[in-house]
């Protein structure tokens, strides 16, 4: 498929190739939960046990029978003898009988008998061995009960769950300290440009230093992928199919960044659609920067499963943004993350007027300004092919197609990077 | 200082807290650039050659020189002569004369004599061997000069930079494959409760697994600080002064989940006091949840510099939320990160009344509902002490102190966990 025939917009691009993605269940791994930050849950996680495991106290205060002290109040209060203190991390010696109170604290199990807590606020002490209830309560007040947070048997993590604070401490809450996660995708990534050295090399006149395999390989680790960088491969087809074919052969995603000439990104996608079918599905996307996106799946030869093939831009900057479009939903496919959940931004008002050109969709690298009232959109202009550029953005901007531009003061959504 | 004297906004005891720690420059360790993703700048990096290092055209084209061509159009094309093409990576063989133009592809250095390029869109190939100029440039044009993406000198990333794919890849192309990062402040983290045991146990009626000290690890370590877990410690003075002063000596910070009882939570603060001037700073925050925090300042007696001493409620939610509201910022101090830079979230509408304290900061988890319009906000109402209830979140919802409540329908700000 020669170059921009046909300009897809970047969302209907993604469709293609996601929808061309065979639907397969992610091979899992079990992992440590104190090491599982990140990682995406492989299946369902059931609760094995109830939560709390018995009834507990939610304040500091008086483990009572609720219908003791119903009608109390500060002119009425109602008297109540002390059967004892319930010790920490222990079950209390002793049972509630009518008219009985027992001291606990936030965290202690309710003696057999009590059916609610009143907060030590709403006490006070009338003499050694007794308290009085200056208000009444409701049964289960204060309480948690037994299985009231998580009964055993329920879903309490789903599939694709993305594992936080949060879901690591709950883990933890139930025991789970060894939990199944999603095997990171391995993410090929080629470099491709006769003018491409390694950064550790001095460059020659007329050379420059590798920065796409660096870029794309932070991002995709970012995102919850393992890199595996290939090199620089040279613009010849017979070296390019054949690192190619090896990257098929041993990843899960294989991403390219097809030389900066005209020349070089349709070597590349002609050898990409030689790897295996379906091939090329998309060569050209409507956006800015980086129309010049190739996307495939293709079948490894060998016998393997259709894989996301993906050449990018060779221009550092057009690299990076079109991996955010495309190289991160596809790793969060292969991780079964949620596609459609929420992406944080920051509000701000634009400082200047930006045009655009209908139908297109672009990406502008803005700097966010703090002032009184909020934040303000600075747009960087740049030339191309310059990663510092990024380096000094706060965010991105996205210009809609359907807008001929943004002017100064609009209040405009930005992505940070 | 006893709980609750005094209850400080948020905002202000995060100020007391910091503006008494010591202003210090963080230690630094220098690392691989290509594993130095999400880690922080440790000064600024001065770029030590000029980038691009030499003049490269940024289009496929011929590079010319502009005064040749200058008044060329469609109908008067200018006849120029084809001195060669540029070799990808490699210096031209030849300069530029009068009236000539060399092929050139993007990426490509310009031959001695050019000073731009006209794109290949804007030529025509007359006869073979010379070439058709259709319209003027002006001098520079589709060129990058040598050092007009950055010059060699000036600094390129200053100090406190989180360094992320564009940064990384950045330092890549000046060929800065090591690079000096702040070392990962030491957080350590001890958890109490006479109830509290580790999460591979099985507990008996009564006690409960450790959550926090997991929780409150992952936190730190996502805001790229070092998690030292000291365990549980009992609810008594003298194990609690030994292991406290311990932690104080080997790590950068401490972090205590100090007891869910009021008596418990006095314990700690007493014992936190012992442990070196100044000592407990706050005692009780306006917020909810995570009232009882203890903000402290511990010079380690044996010697060291003053140290935070963060003591946060037992309550796994509550500890939580309390983390982000002043672990997080101290990790990020003593790692040297910009406090004011923007903080992503998500705008969304609430689904229903929320009523709250005037006076007091209210921090409410939120699950969010995507919708034609965007996002609906619908906050989880919770019994104390249920960390899935913050593992369902996708947010938390601020009600600020000046509000007494929102209202149903009011677009209001989601931060993201």
């Amino acid at each position: 498929m020669p170059e921009f025939l046909q300009l897809l917009p970047p969302t209907d691009a993604l469709a293609v190739l996601l929808n061309s993605l065979p639907v397969m269940i992610p091979p899992v791994e079990e992992v440590n939960t104190n090491q599982a930050l990140g990682r995406v849950t492989g299946g369902a996680v059931v609760s094995p046990e109830p939560l709390p495991a018995f009834s507990r106290s939610t304040v500091d205060g008086y483990a009572v029978r609720a219908r003791d002290i119903f009608g109390a109040s500060e002119t009425l209060p109602v008297y109540l003898s002390l059967a004892g203190e319930v010790p920490m991390g222990g079950v209390p010696a002793f049972s509630l009988s009518a008219g009985q109170a027992a001291l606990i604290h936030t965290g202690g199990m309710l003696p057999e008998g009590a059916d609610a807590v009143i907060m030590i606020e709403h006490t006070q002490v009338a003499r050694p061995g007794a308290v009085e209830a200056l208000r009444a309560v409701a049964p289960g007040e204060n309480e948690l009960r037994s299985g009231e947070a998580v009964a055993a048997g329920p879903i309490v993590l789903f599939a694709g769950t993305c594992l936080g604070p949060a879901e690591i401490g709950g883990l933890m809450a139930l025991g789970l300290t060894r939990i199944p996660v999603v095997t990171r995708p391995r993410v090929a990534i080629l470099s491709s440009g006769d003018e491409v050295i390694e950064p550790e090399q001095t460059p020659r006149p007329g050379q420059v230093r590798d920065i796409n395999s660096y870029t794309l390989s932070a991002l995709v680790e970012q995102h919850g992928g393992c890199p595996q960088r290939y090199g620089i491969i040279p613009d010849r087809r017979e070296a390019l199919e054949q690192v190619l074919r090896r990257a098929l052969g041993e990843c899960d995603v294989v991403i390219i960044t097809a030389g900066s000439s005209a020349s070089t990104r349709d070597l590349t996608a002609e050898v990409i659609d030689t790897l295996g079918p379906p091939g090329v599905l998309v060569h050209g996307v409507n956006v800015k920067p980086g129309k010049p996106t190739i996307l495939a799946v293709c079948q490894d030869l060998a016998g393997g499963s259709a894989k996301p093939v993906i050449g990018l831009p060779g221009n550092p900057v057009s690299a990076l943004v079109i991996a955010g479009l495309f190289v991160v939903p596809v790793v969060e496919r292969l991780l079964g993350v949620n596609p459609n959940r929420p992406r944080p931004l920051v509000p701000a008002r634009l400082s200047v007027n930006l045009p655009s050109q209908a139908g297109r969709e672009d990406w502008i690298p803005v700097k966010l300004v703090k002032n009184a009232a909020g934040y303000t959109a600075e747009p960087i202009f740049y030339k191309s092919n310059l990663i510092f550029t990024l380096a000094q953005a706060d965010g991105m901007l996205l210009i809609p197609p359907d807008a001929t531009g943004l002017e100064a003061g609009a209040v405009v959504e930005v992505f940070i990077l």
